[in-house]
């Protein structure tokens, strides 16, 4: 085993290699922008780490964590179309630099590219990669669509949120720990729960994310604070302080996430203040404590050494203690 | 072996068991409204006609063809938002009657959707299924960048434009062909042989559409006539032409290409006359009969009857001689 940042800087000298200029060069150079364009190459990294905790050598599991990396980098491609968003990473996106049509088929090709980096597995390897990975890019648009669809809806309940959430990030989290689960050939068993220990994580993850957006160190913390009361988002700490307030407060609330402002000074700290005096940010800090420890205790039933069980708690914590 | 007609029905039969309304449901109708579409379904039919020539069940081969069709109506999806086409078959596009953003996704699904199909596949099939599948795809993204990127030149050559419609539409005859040899199970041979059948047929049958959009009968070609030469897209009509006119006509040609009209009655005239006085219009007749010459050429190293040899000339000979 080795530490975050050695299979870090693995990943990322094979992703260079694998960066290459290609023909036709206005399909591929955007593709190996947006590659390199940085990030915490997270899912990957687990990847490789999850290949090492099952006693494979994280090199085999190279060709599973860049699909899985390209994937990710093609549903970023495609959303930042969808969102219309100018910058990512604080560089231009993809349909910024060249445009949309050019972010539309580079993404294309980046989805088939991602099923081709299996076939150097053999068969069974390889189909259960990519069964897997379809599964879960299938959930990924799904989550996607949820997304939209619940920008123009009033009556998200917190257990769709959690499923949109799930579906969007978590479980791309969980598949990208799994193939390193399946490229070591352990047993099945394994394979289900550290698939489940990644998507609780990946829950928890997200939860942190909405929670940071509004309580988030404005030094550390990457974007800008307030992003999503902004956008008037309806996150976990919305929907929960929805439920938490008396009526009169939960209509103040609502006024308040259908207007868009030039000025949102005032929005967000009266909002933040509605998240905290409703117990909406306790509850969702307890709900990220609990899917944390949810996906603690999965690592119960995996058959590896306590100090790899040790190595997944402590990136777990990592995560969650996390300020940006 | 069925005829074509009946392969149609059992195919559209399984389409439609296939198309089920399904959640999210702006994800999925508009999948399941551009599958219904229609279209003459003439990829999946190959895909059956090839497994039975190779001694399989078209049953056997439903998956496979059933993703073939969905490949292909993705690339419409996507395509369409590229062109800003208003109407597909007589119907509105996906993008018009949803919205760009539902285009996208829907058909980033339905590229996902097209690999699930295989998974009923034993791991040594789905494997060669799902490589064949990911070369022939990303052949059609570059095939499609390449035509797009042909808009903005003026020195494409005709073999450039040769590579272009082949990976652009060709291929996908190909690999639909060898999709049911695949699930036959056939040697490698013959494989190999029915793959390049259906490319080169493939070639000719876009060269077909290339004159046909200029020459065809407007009672029975499906397109407005001149098409092409409106919109000022160099096919093989328009740079054959370009070869062989000479210095001053070529100047008048390239003019008549460099405007958008009101009224296209003339500049169609015009550009018909310059292509057949060139020689142009009978180059590309000749070009259609070399492909399909080529194409044909191929069955004799098939290891199947002379019955079911003539079966696959008629058919080809079916879509050479079309009208429409």
């Amino acid at each position: 085993m080795q530490n975050i940042s050695n299979y870090q800087k693995a990943f990322i000298a094979y992703l260079q290699q694998y960066a290459k200029p290609k023909q036709p060069e206005n399909l591929y150079n955007p593709i190996n922008y947006i590659l390199e364009l940085g990030g915490k190459r997270l899912r990957p990294v687990l990847t490789l780490m999850t290949a090492e905790i099952f006693d494979a050598n994280h090199r085999d599991a190279f060709d599973a964590a860049l699909s899985v990396e390209i994937f990710h980098n093609f549903s970023l491609v495609h959303d930042d179309i969808m969102d219309d968003a100018p910058l990512r990473r604080g560089q231009q996106t993809v349909h910024e630099k060249w445009d949309i049509n050019t972010g539309i088929l580079s993404g294309d090709a980046m989805l088939i590219m991602a099923y081709q980096l299996f076939e150097n597995y053999e068969p069974k390897t390889f189909q259960a990669l990519a069964k897997l990975f379809s599964k879960t890019a299938l959930e990924v648009c799904e989550g996607q669509q949820y997304d939209v669809d619940f920008e123009t809806r009033d009556d998200v309940t917190i257990s769709e949120y959690l499923k949109m959430i799930e579906y969007k990030t978590a479980v791309l989290v969980g598949a990208a720990m799994k193939m390193g689960a399946i490229v070591a050939k352990t047993s099945e068993e394994n394979k289900e729960s550290i698939y489940h220990f990644g998507r609780l994580l990946g829950i928890a993850f997200q939860l942190q994310d909405d929670y940071l957006d509004a309580f988030g160190d404005p030094k550390t913390f990457g974007k800008q604070i307030g992003g999503d009361i902004i956008e008037n988002k309806k996150t976990y700490l919305y929907l929960k302080a929805l439920e938490y307030l008396d009526a009169d407060k939960k209509r103040q609330l609502e006024q308040l996430y259908s207007v868009q402002l030039e000025d949102n000074k005032d929005k967000i700290e009266t909002v933040k203040q509605f998240f905290v005096e409703s117990g909406s940010a306790k509850a969702t800090q307890n709900a990220i404590e609990e899917y944390t420890n949810k996906a603690f205790k999965i690592l119960d039933d995996l058959t590896i050494s306590e100090e790899k069980k040790q190595l997944l708690k402590e990136f777990g914590m990592g995560l969650m203690t996390r300020k940006v």
